[in-house]
């Protein structure tokens, strides 16, 4: 074996003690509060990344999509044609607020949604719950930020994970939130003139 | 209609004029160079949301898993046991290089699933392949990224979307890319003593 070899694999060995021994303390298990907000894309992806991979392992769970702007029907497709059975899918916004220009619609909407969403994170059957979007519904205050925090930290079933998406999250759901990511822009093709495309935006 | 119910609706309307005018000056398409990067959870997991959303809209795609921590299985799963007719799915990696302490063989792991990558990336029949935690593998120098971005420019079919993902992207691979995320991590369980779950982490 070559010194540079070695070196590598001393090195490798080392961080591999040190990775086992921090995993080794973390034995807790429990429902968590997930975030996904910030300027960049993929917020709304992983979640359903999420959702997926729930269904994978045969965990019940369910989506409820606070905006629908005529995209993302993909997955939606998907999961009531393929998933029924393990997912159950929930639309109630009909389209982004500046698509509407009718605010007590949009709030009415906002409020159906959450009603939904209450029903189907009360339920422990589900694992997994998806609140596509929620953040614009809270940002606008068309749903009340404190009656969201207090449910979910009253309410929400022990062993259940709930993912809120959307950007500008407010920070009271940050603040109790267990794992919080910013998708940041970094590059985006709009700026060179390709428009949404299909797999790629919706 | 109240004051301020029309205010806000005059509001809305000139945003949608807005939205409206921007997104008619986008009318380009092409195959998306993507990366997701960051320290932040979600880059593997959106880009398996991009990957089931091409799947619902019958687009052919393919994914190649750099590296194998045992973990994200139940993707692999989902794919191949539901979506093999229209997602090709294959893991070179044989576990994080902490694990292996063995590093030729970890170079020839990487090298063989770059190997693959071109060869379903050059059939454009693929409309989307996603190369999961390739910049882990850049990074380390066990595949060349001047190799890399040069495939990527002359040979990538037009059409075609390829997502790479991992924390640590090279800059080189930025300059190409035509959509950036960064993934920031702004709170994280672990920190709290709670262990990877399923569906969450893996």
């Amino acid at each position: 074996m070559s010194d540079d070899t070695e070196r590598h694999n001393q090195k490798m060995a080392k961080k591999k003690a040190a990775r086992d021994k921090i995993m080794a303390t973390k034995t807790g298990e429990k429902g968590l509060i997930i975030v996904h907000t910030g300027k960049g894309k993929g917020k709304s992806s992983a979640g359903f990344g999420m959702i997926f991979r729930a269904i994978a392992h045969g965990m019940q769970c369910a989506v409820v999509q606070f905006i629908k702007g005529g995209m993302k029907t993909g997955e939606r497709d998907l999961i009531e044609s393929r998933f029924s059975d393990i997912c159950q899918f929930h639309t109630m916004g009909e389209g982004f607020t500046w698509e509407t220009q009718d605010k007590s619609r949009d709030i009415e909407m906002a409020q159906a949604a959450w009603e939904k969403s209450k029903e189907l994170i009360r339920n422990p059957a589900n694992r997994m719950v998806l609140l596509d979007e929620i953040n614009i519904a809270l940002r606008y205050d068309y749903i009340d930020v404190a009656d969201v925090v207090a449910f979910l930290k009253d309410q929400k079933p022990e062993m259940t994970h709930v993912i809120l998406t959307g950007r500008n999250a407010k920070d009271e759901l940050i603040e109790i939130a267990d794992l919080v990511t910013e998708m940041e822009l970094v590059k985006h093709p709009f700026r060179a003139g390709i428009k949404a495309q299909m797999g790629v935006e919706f």
